[in-house]
């Protein structure tokens, strides 16, 4: 049966490949998912959160019963029920000021990015630009949004703006049109790197110049250690160039699905007029999923006003474990690779979020990764999956947020004794 | 802005001006939504059923509170967590025997019926057959996938094979590659007419000779009338010929938008070896929604956990008011149009489902619709959205699931009275 094209690809097989080791190797130490911490769920809090928000139904002017049953249990409106709450959210937690009726609540930040480019590709001219190494999923929804990828070169700070300019510009010379630049500017996946002030805000002024949208992914941002935290692209554009990417799977309930996006880009309509992005992206919504459901908007919608629209409160107990545990693998490491005549590593030093990235004396792709898992019982994710293809790379990711302290020392002993028998390996 | 074509054309806006007429004249007796009843919702029952599944998991073999809780509220399984529980309901309640690992959870049967089209939409030459007047939502997503539509004429009992077959030969010869027909065999949305088991059995035969696909949306089935029920296509299905694209927000609950396709194909895949359609297409959904809601996926599964699977039983009450509803609307029609001396008014009269058609002596487009609206306070929907066009014909769709007795007698009497106002201006 003949497929469509972005299932022979090696994004796709990398979700797969990257599910299925962690199911084979279920008593293994994963440094590898990028999963939230599971010591705090709570079932009953999630009952509560829906009681929460049925009872903010109530509270509103002229609302009765049957209105209330129907907003929580019939099909809903396309662009989400809980839109207020997500702009007080964006306003106490980021400063961000948006209209709500520029948020679509979508199914997971993923549905979010997937919109965003789905409308975005009108010819197959129409290209994005990445940053390599960047999250899989970004790759996955552009191939299945049928939309080209430019990359652009990243520094360890993370983005290399004049390349960017000059891939724009060949680009264009080629007759295609670079639409948006996908990035995570907060603790990015795979790195943890965060772009500086300066950097936002010439991406920003390129941006604007260069006519191009910036999507804005933004799950870690809270997730911040003990340093200031940056004003996001969202929170400093002024020309309307930036795409926020909302997650609530972090911050809020994995397993509610919920997500958004805000696109207050003014779009001209065909009968005259103009309408908004997040409008448009709202009629491709209503034959991709129809809505969010509003039972899982409710859940979030409840933590919410439990928590002031703030998730920074809300995450007050998962912020200390995260930065406790990145605190943890910074120190394990120096205590395991620092000291002379051992392997040559080396990794960087994220101020927060879920991950930092270590450089081996050797190339470890997803055959090492096996044998990691089989042999030594410990799991990472090997680089090549962020840049999209199968080559190994002399890098791979170490994810903590879901970790508690003994297993992070476990995990730790068990990649030292992984990393000491390749590296005698590789010697030889 | 330049956004996709499919934000063009007439579908997307049939969507928009459904929905906005409707909040327009919120005092109007609607004929128009295709909503499941409300007057059982219940928002303690969302609890009960929550807490049923959980009790399901934890009464699970080896099952302890950290992992039940990891697959409530964490990522979960892209092809979803209650896959056991529906295909125990396919057999309960359509004798439908299918591997649980040949089913994806979706956000809805939308999600499914995209993930199948953009799974199958490999070129530009690939296409879908549908039979107009058909579901709102199938031209949405066979657009939104970039894949051609291919007409195929309907009879008044549903489909003329003879044209399908036709239209198929057509299509090949002009180089294009049909790759499956959109059908909803159970009181089709909008004529609420059913196949009959010998047409059932030709589309079979027929898909099978000819290979392609037969979609089987089957939202509607479980709803059926005094008459016995017959089988679905899937469970007539003995060439792996048919994907069943399943829904819960009839029988389930709107609110939760779970949905589920069962994908039994067999597809080579480029290693050597084959897989299911079902695993590619989890592929595909990984970088479109992740996974469906787990919370959501548990509300639905205690559902079906309390009835023993059958969501047959779960809606005895809902099925009786459909056919009551139903009853009421034909009798109401025959009370108000079958006299001597009236304008020519006359109506199909479906065994089960939430629809019926009328045939008019005019032309009822959205202006139309618009005016009856505002000066009969009465809303239907103009038959040409199920065509995917903007061309007003002489019939009009008539839903009649959400309302109450009072509702229909009333609602019949304005839709008289503008029938009768619009005759005489069509005869002056």
């Amino acid at each position: 049966m003949e497929l469509h094209g972005s299932l022979q690809s090696p994004i796709s097989e990398s979700m797969n490949f990257l599910n299925e080791v962690a199911h084979r190797y279920p008593d293994a130490i994963s440094f590898a998912a990028g999963r939230p911490y599971e010591g705090f769920f709570d079932l009953d809090a999630v009952h509560r959160y829906l009681e929460t928000y049925r009872k903010h139904l109530q509270a509103a002017p002229g609302a009765d019963e049957a209105q209330v049953l129907r907003t929580l249990l019939q099909y809903g409106r396309t662009k989400g029920i809980i839109h207020q709450l997500i702009a007080r959210n964006l306003l106490v937690d980021e400063g961000i000021t948006v209209d709500a009726e520029s948020i679509v609540v979508t199914v997971g930040c993923q549905e979010a990015l997937y919109l965003t480019l789905r409308a975005l590709r009108r010819t197959d001219r129409d290209a994005l630009l990445v940053v390599p190494p960047t999250y899989i999923g970004a790759y996955g929804a552009a191939q299945l949004a049928d939309m080209k990828l430019l990359p652009v070169r990243s520094t360890p700070e993370g983005v290399d703006v004049d390349d960017l300019v000059s891939v724009l510009r060949n680009a264009r010379a080629q007759g295609l049109r670079p639409r948006a630049c996908y990035l995570t500017p907060n603790f990015t996946n795979p790195t943890g790197v965060s772009l500086d002030l300066e950097t936002r805000r010439t991406l920003l002024r390129v941006a604007s110049e260069h006519g191009f949208l910036l999507l804005e992914d933004n799950p870690y941002g809270i997730f911040h250690g003990d340093e200031e935290q940056l004003p996001t692209l969202k929170a400093l554009d002024r020309s309307r160039s930036v795409v926020y990417l909302g997650s609530y799977a972090k911050s809020g309930i994995p397993g509610a699905r919920v997500g958004f996006v805000v696109a207050d880009q003014r779009v001209a309509v065909p009968n005259g007029g103009t309408t908004t992005l997040a409008d448009e992206l709202a009629k491709i919504k209503s034959v991709l999923t129809v809505n969010t459901s509003p039972l899982a908007q409710a859940v979030i919608g409840g933590k919410l006003l439990e928590h002031g629209c703030s998730l920074r409160d809300a995450n007050a107990r998962e912020t200390k474990v995260y930065r406790d545990n990145l605190r943890a693998v910074l120190d394990g490491l120096a205590a395991r690779f620092a000291g002379d005549g051992g392997p040559p590593v080396s990794w960087n030093t994220p101020r927060g979020g879920f991950f930092l990235c270590l450089d081996l004396p050797f190339a470890a792709g997803d055959r090492l990764l096996e044998h990691c898992a089989r042999t030594h019982r410990v799991l990472f994710t090997p680089m090549h999956h962020f840049y999209g293809d199968d080559e190994p790379r002399r890098q791979i990711r170490l994810s903590f947020s879901h970790l508690t302290p003994d297993e992070i020392e476990d995990g730790l002993d068990r990649l030292a004794a992984f990393v000491a028998e390749q590296s005698r390996q590789a010697a030889q």
